[in-house]
């Protein structure tokens, strides 16, 4: 089903009933609303303004719109800051202020904000909690959007300075574990700590990792303030966020979706491929400027597909140019279509477009609607109308419990420690993530994510890209779980407080496999080493660890000086480099062939994906595709030769 | 005529009489002073000295020296600050004091530093308004350089709310012509406008662009009060100011001239051409290191001839090496010579070196002058000579109403939208001025200026790099003129607060095309676009609307998919795009030949110039170049063959 | 002789006596301790704790073990920042107070601090002075290491104003030397002079070289307050510093030096390689990635043999992959014990690891020790075995008179000038130094450094590649030692405030050469110019200069356009611009011939190095290569054919 992103308070109320009409009539079924309004919800501190907001739920009720209603938090007033301050965060670069003028403007650690949060929050969901017509609500938006998860502020260090001492209890055993001695760094009491930043050389790696896991729990906990006042005053309704990427945040959405009926991801392919691609030259660039990348998204999709067992919507979706990237190109004709009909062949139960109509002023005045702002058309309008007859035609069945074969085990920690201790500038865990991904949808494969916490049973192939501190119960899980296992080098780098572990890396992984790192070198991502597998010569690049074997395993591959690259005891494979993208694909060619995984070699533009018994196959290419569909293939939409920028899918009679 | 800029202050007193007498004796008539000398005005607080500067006036005046006086206040003294630490301006991206040390450390919104500066004025106007010597004023010195326009201080956030209720008188209206009500941005009272820096995210580009306006007008009330001061007290004398370009300093320079009798500018061709090269490679930059960039730099008289009514003063002209660039190299032999005539052929009524002699101290000790520190005469010295002697030969008279036939609509707005409205990381507004007068040049053609308010009447054609936010007078002004009229995408963009106008883009200028921008799609710079006009494919760059066809117009070019690129109605043409150089002047070109205007093709290197009846050619390569005169064209300079760096001068009997 | 670094306050009391003992089995002769101890030494305000110390110092030295004890200044505890925050620096570039968390968060300048540093070194100099088994001290650590050198705090200003104070006595005499009328700069008290930082634009080169000149001061200061407790209370013991280059710290490791008994230098050939050719191509960087570049450390063990008579250890040698560059390669095997034996060959007498084992905890955990965390040996252990053959084998002795006949004048000022005053972004005296340092080292010469008031006499051959501001006494110094003396251009470029010298540059070198510099040009650096010498063109880059010839000299070498470029007269030869490293070498190997110092052309990656009567060969390269020994060489160490990353050493029977 689709929906839409609508901002009553933005047009003229005498349009509502109007744009209402016109959105059932289009045949959308949910409306988001209300997320950044307080400033007239509350136009003045303490009086609430609630009649508008009755008349725009009223108008969009009646026309027969399930509504979406959010919490306010995102943009607190002005009136607000200028009466605390303290809620503003502090940037952990400058040290400076941030202030008031345009969104997410407050500190997670203020208990200030906490509490005027959790008063807007009740406000609204004591009058709104059982409106006939809201079915859900979104909490906030795109929390922790503009790097504002980390802050420097004295309301920060406070809350961190309490974290630490509900973790570690007496200043002794946090300086043991952080290393503190290591420079003098030693507190004599919790109230001594000071937040990880503005430091005249890098501040510890352990300090800086607990300042991170604080920041994580702290918007988790900020966050859930607002689920369980909803959760009390709004019966039957689901509770969502819609999340962009952890890449981007810094946090564990995975704990923030614990209290959350499904989670919701905001889907902008250009803007996100424009971001991602900034550095790569025209050449590979210029095929997606104005489709975006085949793979990121998607890997975004799986991604948040596992957030919430399995089931997710998209909240936002792109409808046209939008405004915030480097540059922002105007998506090929079709791609609106072909992007929807993706995110309901990866799982989404429902794709929302963002938004109903192009504002003419303020920030986002460049973003496209569906309406252009003189309340026609815009060019996304008609592939809509598309995607929604070619929907009813699939009739599409949740699919709770789909699970695809090949698994790729998603630690944000492993984001985190990248991120904490340099040691390769090059160096970076999503990118890694990423490459791996695309090598499996290369083979055509369905890919899941799991959490490192998260179940490995049922996957025939689990890969590890990265599982920076692990515990035992962790390994042992991976283990018991029959899967084969493909670690990447920094695997097991660390213990809990990112010390080097007893009996060194890979620590808790020698339950699976005896080697011990004994030494690390890293290397300029233009200096890469050759890696010969099977005859082959791969290049490997930017990490490159000296395995010690201690027990009986099996050299797979070899570096150019002979230490071992990648070697293998039962299922448990690791690498001591990260390897190329054909490596990993050739590689994982081989073990879905161990495992009877069918795989087929996709040329880069056309990438599957399967629902239920049906078959999508998206075409990225300038050209047409044949789709790898088997013979006796029935084509529910399009046919075998899939046109430029056109899909297919198809059923296999059984 | 020629002058120089002269700091008595730097020298001993028993060299300022050998001083005047070599100047006139060198043939010099004009001699700036004073602009830098606020600590010796006045020592201490309140405690004028100013028999020092009576002597070294009337020294300079007994010389036979017509005296251009300064007001000081680009370098307010250190005791000033201490008393009014107020004064200095808050870098805006780093919130940080800009403190003393330098100059320009004054914030125009500082009351305090205003009535200092009125003080100083009128003490200095009150002693020497009449003084016989002095026949003219400059205010201050490069006003706004090193980015001090833009302030983020307590001053400037008190003015411009001042300024916002000035303007919009309700606070009502201010939100909702920003659309604050976008991100809950709505304000109560115009005490709660913040300066639009340092927020979490982007602010506003309505808040922003009002700031850009509110300082800009700053920038000027600062001026004028400098202005009224001379005015009163000094008659019969002229009042300039030096001009740095308004992309560096962000403010109008055509409001700030309203005030003042003849713009002046400050012209340093080789450190102008190091920085606008910096990012080009060294085969672009090369031929042009050591003799400037033969278009840059006319570029920037021909917009200063534009500020008060054709004329126009080269207040210091660049002598030899200067230091503020990233490198730094010697001007070529002769061209000192070079430039001196190139700025009267562009209609400069007098040329002023910078300066009389290096100071072998402080910041700009590694700047030439026409005498070297130890008062040997430095290479420019007969470059100088020589100017002299030719000008003598041209005999050339003032040109006040003189005219080109082509004009560039300049809209400081269009620069302000551009820094202020993202969308496209590479669109700069400067750049495509830049580049159309290039196209322009390479035609042969003279260029005028003018501003967006200003009178188009009387040309042939006007081409419009970018006219941000036109009224429905502006339009009809430029349609009533009857010139030909080429307007760059984007023209139209906004309403005056930065909205999308009604009816969408291109607004206002649907008096003239009925069209509309439906859509726009920006590219990185290395992803451009074929354009085909008359069967022959050009590269379009950086911005990409979709034009629909609202009425009769001719669609003159198309983009590879087929979507209008250039079109046509009666006298005026709309470009859906950024082409490159080499289309510009080949539609120009047939746009002259439309109005008869001639051309003719010119190498890189070669530039022609017209005054009065007489044609300058400027021969900027490293070979001999023939000017492509008139069989008939009789040569006052040079011959039909100009050798590398030199010029020739001719007249065509009528 | 050999030595390790030490934290026994890292480790388990139980482990120390065991550490010490395989010390002493493995060979080394020192262990230094305690630099980074102070929480340890002083856990709470006035309360020392010493008896662990104790322990460990006896357990050391009863193995046998000779101590280098530290002073623990370079990590203050916490609890000393919160009660004295002024101590904290304040970063000149951001205004931002650099805060702690890591080490060296200490403003020289805080009178605090030298107070509070004299006293906890006074403790440790009272109680361990006469400790028999500590025989010398180490200060600090890395003095001024990540730009602490400079600061922006009040401390520093007023530290400042005193230093002028004392250095200009009246403040008249400082605006004159200064300049300070030139933007009415001038002060009326040392009470109202500013650091100069922070200011609208920049800040005038006489202010700036004034607080490079009072920061290098006020370090030393700060630094020989320690050496006199030391000395007063550890007699019959050395004193030392382990510096870092001066490229880094921006401050005069001479005057330092003064105070010490020898000058100790830190030595990480990757680390410093992966920072010094971060910008170069990979392949000019990868051969030398796991290697190290074979001349850029020795360039600094000659320097740093320069520091204090000839006498230096390498306190720090790195012993496997670092934690700190932008990348961190593991060494090639077989590089450790090269590194050892060539800083031996250099004139090191002792070389220190660092350190004992890897921390498996905080920022360094990364940092490859002699042992692994597990207390197992690493990849270093069995190359320093070897090296301590060697070395026995070799039998050095100290050689505290040797000199080369070829010296390198390092002038910190000349360093500290292209900092102050840029006139030439790619300029870069250290650079420039490196490049001569190169073209000698390619002759197969062996080179010492002197500093700007050092001892020219007995050297053939003084190579200046930047002598910013001789007096005349240095000059007269130079040209009386006989040595044949080649300058760099802008030697001699200013008086000693950063003015112009009288009579134009070189100012007072005119004592040698009778040449004005009449005007400098500079270049992009990828702007070349041609230089002729010798009927062959070489490039030329970044410095340009006008040479008028006031006198008899021999011009030697000319640009393109005919100007000089090398002008000699007598002994003395300088050059107008910048040439390239094969000019430096093909000119220095005729200076050599003429005054019969011998050389031999070696490939890039093999390099001789004398010490006595022993020749050492070094190879670099991944291939074999021929060590240049003559016929009758007796090899100490391998042989005529030296293997890749091997090494060899030979004596000629005289």
């Amino acid at each position: 089903m689709l929906g839409v992103c609508y901002y009553p308070e933005h047009w003229p109320e005498e349009w509502w009933a109007d744009d209402a009409r016109r959105m059932k009539d289009l045949g959308l079924t949910y409306v988001r609303v209300g997320e950044f309004a307080w400033s007239r919800y509350e136009p003045e501190p303490g009086v609430y303004d609630f009649g508008w907001y009755d008349r725009a739920l009223d108008t969009l009720g009646k026309a027969g719109l399930k509504i979406v209603a959010c919490t306010p938090t995102a943009t607190p007033p002005k009136w607000l800051i200028d009466r605390y301050p303290d809620i503003l965060p502090v940037d952990p670069i400058t040290g400076q202020v941030r202030g008031f003028g345009s969104r997410r403007h407050y500190d997670f650690s203020s208990e200030t904000y906490l509490r005027e949060s959790i008063r807007i929050t009740t406000a609204l969901a004591e009058r709104y909690g059982k409106h006939d017509a809201i079915v859900g609500w979104q909490t906030d938006n795109e929390i922790a959007c503009h790097d504002t998860a980390l802050s420097a502020s004295p309301n920060a260090r406070r809350a961190f300075q309490d974290w630490c001492r509900a973790k570690y209890v007496d200043i002794a055993t946090l300086n043991k574990a952080w290393g503190n001695i290591f420079w003098s760094m030693e507190y004599r009491s919790f109230e001594e700590i000071e937040v990880p930043f503005l430091a005249v050389t890098e501040t510890s790696p352990a300090h800086r990792m607990a300042f991170r896991r604080f920041t994580s729990d702290r918007v988790a906990l900020y966050h859930k303030a607002q689920v369980d006042i909803l959760r009390a005053h709004s019966p039957g309704r689901f509770i969502t966020h819609n999340f962009i990427p952890p890449t981007d945040t810094g946090i564990d959405n995975y704990t923030m979706c614990r209290d959350l009926d499904f989670a919701s991801f905001d889907n902008y392919p250009l803007g996100r491929t424009d971001v991602w691609m900034a550095k790569r030259p025209a050449s590979e660039f210029r095929p997606y400027m104005r489709t975006g990348h085949p793979d990121y998204c998607t890997f975004l999709f799986d991604q948040t597909r596992s957030l919430a067992g399995g089931k997710f919507w998209i909240m936002e979706q792109q409808p046209g140019p939008v405004n915030w990237a480097g540059h922002n190109p105007r998506p090929l004709p079709g791609m609106i279509r072909l992007w929807t009909l993706e995110a309901f062949a990866h799982g989404a139960e429902v794709v929302s477009y963002f938004r109903w109509r192009q504002a003419p002023f303020a920030q986002e005045q460049m973003h496209a609607g569906l309406l252009r702002p003189d309340r026609t058309p815009s060019e996304a309008w008609p592939e809509v109308e598309q995607a929604l007859r070619e929907l009813k035609t699939l009739d599409l069945a949740p699919v709770p419990g789909a699970k695809a074969r090949i698994a790729i085990l998603y630690d944000h920690e492993a984001q985190w420690l990248g991120e904490t201790e340099r040691q390769a500038d090059s160096y970076s865990h999503p990118d890694i993530m990423v490459n791996w991904y695309m090598a499996a949808r290369r083979l055509g494969l369905d890919v899941d994510f799991i959490p490192a916490d998260g179940d490995p049973n049922g996957y025939d192939i689990v890969l590890v890209p990265g599982l920076a501190m692990p515990d035992a119960a962790t390994v042992k899980r991976l283990g018991d779980s029959g899967a084969l296992l493909l670690f990447a080098a920094r695997s097991g780098a660390k213990a809990r407080d990112v010390n080097l572990p007893e009996g060194l890396p890979p620590g808790e992984l020698r339950q699976l496999l005896p080697i011990r790192v004994t030494s690390v070198g890293t290397a300029r991502p233009d200096c890469p080493e050759g890696m010969v597998w099977r005859n082959h010569t791969y290049q490997a690049f930017t990490w490159f660890e000296a395995l010690e074997l201690v027990g009986e395993v099996d050299v797979q591959a070899s570096l150019a000086d002979g230490s071992p690259a990648l070697v293998r005891k039962n299922n448990a494979l690791y690498m001591a480099t990260l390897p190329e993208q054909d490596f990993i694909a050739d590689l994982l060619e081989t073990l879905c062939a161990e495992r009877g995984v069918p795989t087929v070699r996709l040329p880069d533009d056309l990438r599957l994906r399967r629902r239920g018994d049906l078959t999508f196959a998206f075409n990225y290419a300038a050209v047409a595709r044949e789709a790898p569909a088997p013979a006796n293939a029935h084509f529910v939409l399009g046919s075998r030769t899939v046109a430029p920028r056109d899909l297919a899918v198809w059923r296999v009679p059984s």
